[in-house]
């Protein structure tokens, strides 16, 4: 090893580590400033750490969510949901707990979906579909054609004619060479939110889209699509990665094949649903508000356990766990459990714009609607100054596994505060499974692990009580 | 927001973001002594990533590996398993690819284990069992005794007469408050190792050990344990949590209750196993060696997935990586599976000791031993001059994910070079689930994910190739 070292050394290296090692010390040496406040927070870090992995309660509670099964917006589980949480709420003495009411669209899935290739030369294929949120449904005996297999909007568009009379089947994947699996997400989304709109376009008579999933599997996953003004209306449905790989290669092997889709969907009349709101009340300043969100709407395939019961757990288990050692906050902690975040996003809006909102200060809002796993860091908004400010409590978050706190935004539902200026933050967990589950049968409770979605419920209750007592 | 970026302003929060800024600039302009270092490797990093990413080949391996089942030590598995990834080398064309043999010891678990508490008052309970590694069997009939629950080796110790002629039932669970499951492990681990020295010290007919796991479950965890030279063997034997929780109630609603136990394991004589082992050869420095290395042997129930087939696929495809970009190091990058880590570590200690090794520096050795979940980070040993060496390329593994780069050590396998100086590095994953898989009939394939293991072989490809080319 002495030839080694020798044979390595470099000066550079020792100034970067000294430099490093500098740059250490000026930061645990800097909450000079509020000598006090590094040793309070730090207590009340180890205290909510030990008590959260001890009683694991955010897995309780998701486990009362999800047994109700999926809560799509305007259903009846929805319904329950609301109640449940309340009711939660109540029982855990959280302050002020009360129902805020947004309107929510409804939309219903119907009858299972049927869906098969019918091939002269290869005979009959089932192939796992599924209405896409929002879409209208095919007649009776379902929409039968043949297809036209395209990667982007641009070959469609160039394919011209040839689109006319056709189910369009959209079938780029995500790209898994991302690391960042919300990036492939994001880059692959247009063809389920716009498909149709594109398909009918071109004279298409259906839009058969790719599960938004990596690898291939028979679920097919939901989600939001989007009709265009003065554009027909065409069905949109979704293809699992398997039934899409098996089209695709039957495509190659009788291009003349046709298509059976048959879905039953319906919009109904919308209805009023309700934002689920409890809050630990500041002791100075309780008009200023830290508020802890997630969504408490899901997608009707599973029973939305990383999306986004797992989020309503966490914001409930952070506020039950201050409560629960005693410690209040100067300013409000607010938790609110959105409705409505996955079909319209009005439970966000309404929640923003309420006469309610008048004389408050919703200084920051931490939203987690990134599934229950492994915290990773926290996404902080507002700029430089919240970010260093947020970073100085880094140290408390290193000992929870928690590796940064960088630039970023927050999540759909608290997204029309910051208009007002409240500052934008994130819990970002570990992505690399999350569209193994998202929006699809797969997202049961059996897919959250109980010890890091606590983690998540105490980073969130770790930050939150941070903002709260010292503000930002 | 202005009122609040006004409240929450301090110039301290500035002075810390401002040298943090600083820091990041010297950090991002250092590697200007070797300039065409950083875009080399920067360029070999995106390389290999969207490589590793896109074919998700470290899966592959990993199937091939779990198909045929548990390998423990001296099983037909093992021998199976050491041809199928020397086949797999020289498909994949590693150069140098060769078997160096290890004596192993050998153990067989023999008959499913019985186990079930008989109460005159609850009637008959089974409970779910499994003998621990090296353990001698009970007679055929099994062993039947009156049970003394304990949580600690002094506990049975104050207990003094009271364990005469009874089963020692040691049930101190993991410690679910530490966020490093590797630290509650280790703190409960002595039950398992020592538990049946210990109670046969006290005159125990049998020790009972609890599964070291969190959460309650019907699997039992097995592992090795060891008796000690004058103490007579009792048989060692795991209890799931879920049994022990069962145990543990039946005790206190009737304390008179006995348990049967019945195993039939055995020890067989040693016989001669192998490493496996294959190459790139440097280009300039061939004799100077980074090591790649993970474990082939695993336990005997589950497939050994993520322990260590999880390490083996790593490190063949870390190597298959740097093969196919067609980059040779001016060091040689060897990838070792090492035979019977689980069971004696002798696979380790022969390479180390090796005639083979002579004329070979080593370097430093990485290991994978610790499943293959999303990878964080690495350990590095050899002190601080290594550390910032290798903190030197943090930069290049950011993009992919992983946290930090921290002291610390190796693994099990690799340990025994460190006498001659090998610097020790490890792979750490989220450490999280990985006691729900951990030597128990849950670790199997499904429990990987084939994107959280090709992370964790692109870092092994990366650091390896790095370090194989500058040295350290």
């Amino acid at each position: 090893m002495m030839s080694i070292l020798g044979n390595g050394f470099k000066p550079k290296s020792f100034f970067i580590l000294a430099s490093f090692l500098s740059f250490l010390l000026l930061l645990a040496s800097s909450p000079a400033t509020g000598q006090t406040e590094k040793p309070r927070y730090q207590d009340l870090a180890d205290k909510i750490a030990q008590k959260g992995m001890n009683e694991g309660y955010a897995y309780s509670v998701l486990q009362k969510l999800t047994r109700i099964g999926g809560r799509l917006a305007g259903s009846a589980q929805a319904a329950a949901a609301v109640e449940i949480m309340r009711q939660e709420m109540e029982d855990l003495g959280f302050e002020n707990v009360h129902l805020e009411p947004t309107i929510v669209g409804r939309w219903v899935r119907g009858e299972p979906e049927e869906g098969r290739i019918v091939s002269a030369k290869l005979g009959t294929i089932p192939i796992s579909i599924c209405a896409l949120g929002g879409s209208i449904s095919t007649s009776a005996d379902g929409v039968s054609a043949q297809v036209l297999e395209v990667k982007s909007f641009e070959e469609l568009q160039k394919l011209g004619q040839k689109a006319r009379g056709r189910i369009i089947f959209f079938n780029r994947p995500m790209n898994p060479t991302y690391v960042d699996t919300f990036r492939a997400y994001g880059e692959a989304a247009d063809q389920r939110v716009s498909g149709a709109a594109a398909a009918a376009k071109a004279e298409g008579v259906a839009a058969l889209v790719r599960s938004l999933t990596f690898g291939e599997n028979e679920f097919p996953h939901t989600g939001m699509m989007r009709y265009e003004p003065g554009v027909p209306k065409i069905p949109a449905i979704c293809v699992s990665t398997k039934g899409a790989n098996i089209l695709s290669q039957a495509l190659r092997d009788d291009p003349d094949l046709v298509v059976l889709l048959k879905t039953s969907c319906a919009t109904l009349s919308p209805l009023t649903s309700y934002n689920v709101i409890g809050e630990i009340r500041g002791s100075e300043k309780p008009d200023e508000i830290i508020l802890l969100g997630a969504h408490l709407d899901s997608w009707d395939l599973g029973e939305g356990a990383h999306d986004d019961g797992a989020g309503c757990a966490q914001v409930i288990d952070a506020l039950r766990l201050l409560k629960q050692v005693e410690l209040r906050p100067k300013r409000t902690l607010r938790g609110v459990l959105f409705m409505d975040e996955e079909f319209g996003g009005t439970g966000g809006r309404d929640y923003a714009n309420s006469e309610q909102r008048k004389g408050e200060i919703h200084l920051a809002a931490i939203e987690s609607d990134r599934g229950g796993f492994l915290p990773l860091g926290f996404n902080v908004g507002g700029g430089e100054a919240a970010l260093a400010k947020v970073k100085q409590w880094e140290y408390l978050f290193k000992p929870l596994g928690l590796c940064w706190i960088k630039p970023g935004g927050g999540g759909v539902d608290i997204s029309p505060l910051a208009a007002s200026g409240t500052i934008m933050m994130g819990l970002v967990p570990d992505s690399q499974r999350y569209f193994d589950y998202h929006h699809c049968s797969q997202d049961v409770l059996q897919a959250v692990h109980p010890r890091e979605l606590e983690l998540g419920a105490i980073d969130m209750a770790l930050l939150g009580y941070v903002l709260a007592d010292a503000g930002i």
